[in-house]
Order: structure tokens, then sequence, then C-alpha cells
């Protein structure tokens, strides 16, 4: 064990028996240079450890403190399952968001290395062909041309935003190569068609339960969220998102309409229809979030609200990072008629995309051979399904409840009322397996039954092992919630 | 010529003949369509063509309109020379930012095929060594981990941040590589460093004149400039700097402190100490934009405020992008105090730099001769630097004032006070020359008669033809400014 670890421990020890209580400053630099006889660097890097556990928080300016739940698990939990019941209620209020704290906790404690990543958002990088990737990176990086630094800058390469168009052809979507913007993965792409539509103070419609990012980007740009409850079973409630527009100054709409994240639902193609006829009536822009729509386990491509658009008012966000190459950061937004709003916001914000991972993801769209792995990609994952639905009836305890998803990575567990997920989710880390508590995905931090668990990854021993011991642990007294 | 080219060099006529009138709303796509007998992408891409020359505008959800400048040139010229002298007094103020329809109008205009890029804010890709970093590329490709994807999330490749910390360490400075986060490029380093340190209707002190993106990021996040004057012979004036301290709740600096862009002027180094104490004795955070410190004429890299700072208070952001490889957008951030915040925000906007962009880079740092080649392009803009100053003292009219830079590729100059440097811009333009005009430098679009020039291309008889060219205008009485 190396020296900061040592020190990590033993200060984690300290907390743990409750010498440091919760909110308690940790001792300065200087005062632990001076008790333990360590160089800076290592009280630094013991700091950083006992944070990635959990354990620590710092406060900008002022240092580093116990966290809340360090000390008391389950004392963490914030909202309830009643939550939930609420969830119609809820599209009638707007919020401010606080969600960053809880994210970047669940994913720090999540990156202990060893862990079983139940609760991870990637696949499995195994799942792709990165071999093949990176010779057409290598192919395409010798033969750029050194004016491509100016030529692909914004709206980016020519040759990848024709093969995108391509593959919204093929879908029987027309979509007009100039309102494709080629971004660093699909988040970059949210995040400016949002700032793209939107001023501080802004009202936003969101998922709920959804993705967290868009709850964190709301957050970041000083938005205000209206949660529209999504069922695990019929997808996004229409007639709450109806209401809501009734009510409040709606500037823009973020869903997913394909696999959901977190519930993996798909909506239904009537329903993709009447949404995009309801916010064209009152001209409310959607950014339609749509990254997992080529991993449709059926024989179809399930079409997104995009294709119903007359009103180039659905900005369509997508990109190969939960297909292909997950680590080459190329997304894109056809963002119809604010596509020149969000070009420019790109240029002021990151200026482009790489350029060599532009033209090498062009290269491999057209001679390597994307639709055959696609196809390959599906069946892994649609067999990593079966094998995780099969171990969850096995290992679970009665009265947990899930939809079998279309296409994607994601289950959604919804466990009996006793269950709370953030005290299940601190008790899986501390067992070597993360999970996706509910909290994460709502502004309430609701759906604290709920669990989202990750079936990306090939299936192994490991997985069936974690699965078991989350049996065990929903079975236990530990992660019940009191009351 | 093809249909859509032709369509737009008809309305052109029809704009420049004054029969569609500056602010016009032009004919819908409809009308158009049934007009001239052309499809709809026909129309979409005159149009867009037609708001590349500067000639029209969109206007969000309303259509496109005859651009005020295209009509009678000179008019949108704002501002005036008086903004110089008045540079003192505006510390004293804060504003809000208007500045991003001109800067894209500008860059717009400069991005017309076979123009000498005198405007441009890059040096010439052919004087880097792409080829030899597209092998590194390949390389470092071919050997990635899956996981990488993983592992190599903010701060980012662990790899490539001990050769930046490394390459600080050469200099003197002792980089904590904890404290680097890797970033797609310094311009989204600036920016995070900005937002991790502001909140909305804060005020941020910036130069005058000063890199736009600086002002472009205020107006974006909706923050308040405090302009500080930079003489282009001795830098910015603290004493300036200390008065609006005194005056506002600054929040943040955003200063670039060598080779500074449009001035080319070094911040002495005394000038540096004091800085980092002035603003460290009021914990006011600076960001330091230092892209260009790598190309310096003499002998030493300039050492930044970077090397001052005693309470992590500096974040010093740079990049590779003006000095070995413009299109892989990897820059980073040495955010001190503030690098968790920087991390979480890069990872809430864009996740990560391009993975094997990262690696590729760090690859080239190790084995590729980084200082070799930046001995060879020091040397090539220096020489480049002689030739242009050749040719401005040959071609300019009297009384055009610059100072010779130690480093970076840019020229500031001064034109007599009867010169509009708007009206030379568009001019030139019209000449196949593209400049960059004072007014894009600040927020009150000042430096009516100063104009950046880049000097970063190999020389060529189309440059030496450019310089004469501008010459003549400025002799010439179309830029000259009325009364």
């Amino acid at each position: 064990m190396k020296r900061y670890e040592t020190l990590a421990h033993t200060i984690a020890d300290e907390i743990r028996h409750g010498n440091l209580a919760a909110g308690t400053r940790l001792p300065s630099l200087r005062q632990i240079i001076a008790q333990h006889g360590v160089s800076q660097s290592t009280v630094f890097r013991a700091y950083y450890l006992l944070e990635q556990w959990g354990l620590i928080r710092a406060r900008e300016r002022s240092g580093y403190y116990v966290a809340p739940g360090a000390v008391a698990p389950g004392a963490a939990a914030r909202g309830s399952g009643a939550s939930e019941s609420r969830a119609s209620d809820r599209a009638a209020s707007t919020r401010k968001v606080d969600i960053s704290d809880l994210v970047f906790s669940v994913l720090d404690a999540a990156t202990q290395p060893g862990i079983v990543p139940l609760g991870s958002a990637f696949p499995s990088p195994q799942l792709f062909p990165l071999p093949r990737v990176a010779k057409s990176l290598a192919q395409a990086a010798r033969r750029i041309s050194p004016w491509s630094t100016v030529v692909d800058l914004p709206p980016g390469n020519e040759a990848l935003r024709r093969q995108i168009a391509l593959r919204y052809l093929a879908t029987g979507i027309a979509q007009p190569i100039d309102e494709l913007v080629v971004t660093s993965g699909a988040l970059e792409a949210l995040n400016l068609c949002l700032m793209a539509v939107t001023r501080p103070g802004d009202v936003v419609a969101v998922e709920s339960p959804g993705f967290y990012a868009a709850l964190q980007a709301i957050e970041r740009l000083d938005l205000r969220a209206v949660e529209i409850p999504v069922d695990p079973r019929t997808g996004l409630d229409l007639d709450a998102l109806a209401n809501a527009l009734d009510r409040h100054d709606v500037r823009a709409c973020w869903f997913m309409t394909n696999f959901q994240n977190p519930t993996g639902v798909t909506l239904p193609i009537e329903k993709k229809r009447a949404l995009v006829e309801l916010l064209a009536a009152r001209d409310v822009p959607l950014i339609e979030d749509d990254v997992y729509g080529e991993l449709h386990f059926g024989p179809d491509y399930p079409l997104p609200a995009r294709a119903f658009d007359r009103h180039g008012l659905v900005m369509h966000c997508s990109s190969f990072s939960k297909t292909l190459a997950p680590g080459y950061r190329i997304g894109w937004a056809a963002a119809g008629r604010f596509a020149e709003k969000v070009q420019r916001l790109k240029l002021m914000t990151t200026l482009s995309a790489s350029i060599p991972a532009q033209a090498g993801i062009a290269n491999y769209l057209e001679y390597g051979g994307y639709d055959r792995h696609l196809r390959k990609l599906r069946g892994a994952l649609q067999a990593q399904l079966d094998r995780m639905d099969d171990a969850l009836r096995r290992w679970l305890p009665p009265g947990v409840d899930w939809v079998r998803p279309e296409g994607g990575y994601f289950l959604w567990l919804a466990f009996p009322d006793a269950i709370d997920a953030m005290a299940l989710h601190r008790q899986a880390i501390a067992r070597g397996i993360s999970v996706a508590p509910g909290p994460l995905f709502s502004a309430a931090h609701g759906f604290a039954r709920c669990v989202r668990v990750n079936f990306g990854h090939p299936w192994s021993g490991d997985i069936e092992r974690a699965i078991r011991v989350l049996g065990e642990l929903a079975a236990a007294s530990a992660v019940r919630r009191e009351g």
C-alpha cells in the first residue's frame, strides 16, 4: 500500500469510528503534514481518494469536510417512495435543480477499481470494433489535408455529415446536411441545443425519471425544470405535458424518445407524432436525445419524433459513443432552424470536434461495415439482456418489478416500497458492486425505491454474483427504510 | 456556376443596386420557389451563401433580412477613434457585451475561398509536422485499451498530463498533475474556468483590446465586462486594474500575459508578479490564457503569471493548437484550487476530450521531437515577421504605428486617425484580403483605427501584394472616416 493510501485509510477509519463527524472540517494540509510527516502531494492524493470514496467533500476556497452520508448510511437518502405517486402533481410546478453533488458522488463511488459496473452509463467497450476504427483513424489522419483545420470547422467534416445524412435517408428522413452540426459527443450537442433556445430563468420540460445530464445542464445554466412523468410501459405522459405547457412558459423540451434512460421505454410512434404536433402548435422546440435508437432488438430503427417535424423545431441529437467508438467523442445535432445558432455556440465554446476523429469515423462509416457491426452488437446486447433477466428472476426477492426493454442496455427495477435505493447503492458499493439509484434521475430526488442496472457488459460469473448480492441486500434490513 | 450560386448572385445584385434595402425582409422560401422555379434546397443554399458574404442575416424564427452593412459600406462601423483615449475611463464602468454578430460577420467574410488570410486567428497549418503527429496518433490508437474510455475521462489521459507537467517543470513550475484537466482545446479550458468562478450577472475583468472569445463567453454567460486597457508597448495597465477592483466586485480576470492577442505585447515579469499579488490580496481568480507562450523568439519561454501563484488562484490555460496540431483539439487548464470544479464542468458539458487524440499527442510529446519542432517553428515565424515588417514599411502610408512583437504571429497596426478599420476590412475583403478590424477586440467596439494582421503564413507574392493593396486602400478616401 502506498503512503497516500495508508493515510487515506487512517482518516477513513477516524470518520467511520465517528472521531470525525459529518460536516467536520478536515485538518489543513499543514496540520496533516506536521502530524503524519508526509509530503503535500501525499495529503492531496489521500484527500482525493477519500473524496472518491464519498467520505469527504471539498468546499471551494474553504477546504475538505466529512461528507453527510459518510457516517450514517441511509441518512443521505433524500426523497421518498411517495414522490412517484406525486409525479403528475409535479408537472404543475417548476423547480431550481440541485443534482450534481448527488450524481458525482454516485459516479465517483462507481469508479473504484474492480467494481462490477451495473451502475455504469456505458456499454462494455469490448463490444466495439476498436481496432477496425483505429485503422480508419490512422488512414484518415495520414490523408488529412493541413487545411482541414479550417475546412472542417463547424458545422464539421463534410464527408462525415454526408454519411450521417445518408443514415437518416435510409430511415426515410430527408436531413439537410447544412443543418447537421458535428459535436464532441451527443452530450455537447444536447447542451448546445439547450443553450441555443433558453436564457437564464427559463422553464424547460424534462422527463421524470430522466437522464441526469439534462438536470445538470438546467442547474448549470440557471434554468428551471418542469418534470413530466414517464411510465416504464407507455412512456412520456402527454396529458401531463400539455398541462405543463398550459401552465408554464416552457421554452424547450429535452426528451429521450427511444429506449429512454433510465426506464428503457420507447415512445410509441403515434405518441411521437402527437408530441411533435403538440409542440408545433405552441412553437416549443424539442431537443430529442436519441443516442440509443440504433440499439434496437426488433428489426427496425424506431423512428424518432424528428421524422414528423415539419417546422425545424426538433433538434435531433445522437452520437457514435454508444454504438461504435465511445472515446472518439463524435456526435451531432440535426438542429433544424436553430442549426446556425448551435454552430455559433460550438465555435464559441469548443471551436470544433477533433478533426482526425471526425475524419476517422467518416472513413469507418464508408468502408468499415457499420451496419454489420451494429447487427452483431444488437445481438450481443439482447443475449446479455436474456441472461440478466434470468438472473434477476433467480436472485431478486419477490415484488421487484421491471419491464423488458426492446433496445438499449438499461433495466429499470422498481423494488417493493420498503427498499431505499440510496442505501442499496451504498451497501452494494461496499460489496464491490455499483448500481444507479433512482434519486439520480429526478430533480426532486424521487424514485427512492428504483434502481437502474446496466446489461451492456458481456455476461460473467462476477455479474451473476453481483445480482445475487443485490438480491441478498434487498432482502436484508440494511436497505429498508425506517417506518 | 451552380443554380444556387446563380440565384445568390441575382439576389446579391438586387441588394447592391438598392432594390432590397438594408433591414428589408427577404421573400419567403415559397415566394422565391414560385418566382425562380428552383427547389427549396437551392434557395436554402443561396441564402446560406448570401449570409456568408455578409449580405443578409437570419433572425431566428422570422426569416432573412438584408444586413445593415450590405448596402452602404461604412454605415456599420461602430465606435470611434475617441474610444481609445477613453480607455482608462472605461475601466470605471461595466457593460453587457454584444460582440458575436460582429465577430461572426467578420469571420464569415474571411472564409471566402482564395482570400489572403491576414485576418486569420491561426498560423498556417503547413508549419506543423502533421504527418509525424498522424503517425503518433495511429500508433497510439492501435495500442489504446478499450478501458481507456473509462480511465481517460476527465481529468484526462495520464501519460499526456505527465508530459504536460514535465514541460511545466522544465520552466521551473511544479505543476501538480491532479490539477491538470485536459480539454477540447484552450478555448474550452478558458470557458470552463470562467464558468467555474462566475454566476450570471458577475463582473469579469478583460483586456482592451483583447481576445474576442473572452467577450463572447461573457455575452453567452450573461456576465458583465470591465475592460482594462492594454498598451501595445507596456501591456496591461495595473493601476487601471487596481482601480477597477476597488470599484467593482470583480469575480474573475481573463488575461493573456504572453504575446497578447491582438497587440502581441508580453507583460514584463515584474508586472506579472505584481498582478498575481494584487489579485491574491483580494482573492480574485486569474484565468491566464497562454496559448502563444511557446512561440517566443527570444531564447526562453517567458514565465507566465502562474509561476508566481502561491494560492491556487491562477488557472493557466494552454493547448497544442497553435504550436503542433490545430485540428486535434487538445488543450488543458492547470486550474489550481478550482481543478475539481473545472473537471466536473467538463464532465457535464462535453464529457471528455477525444481519447485517441489525447493518446496521440502524448505519444508525440514522448517520441516525436516537440522541442526540435518548436525551434524550427519559432525560426519560421520570426523570418515571416521580418518579411511582414519590411512589406509594411514599404507599402503602408506614413503615420501607421506598430510594435514588433517578441513572439506569436500577430501585429497590431494603428493607422492615423482618419482611417476607419471596419471600412478598411470591407474594402479589403472586396479585394480578396481579410484583416481583423480593431472593433472586434473590445466590448465598446473601439479601436476603430486599428487592425490586427497575421504573419503566421509562409511569405508569398500574394501576401506582399495584399500588403500593397492595404497600403493603397489606407491612402485612398474609401476607408477614411467622415468629418
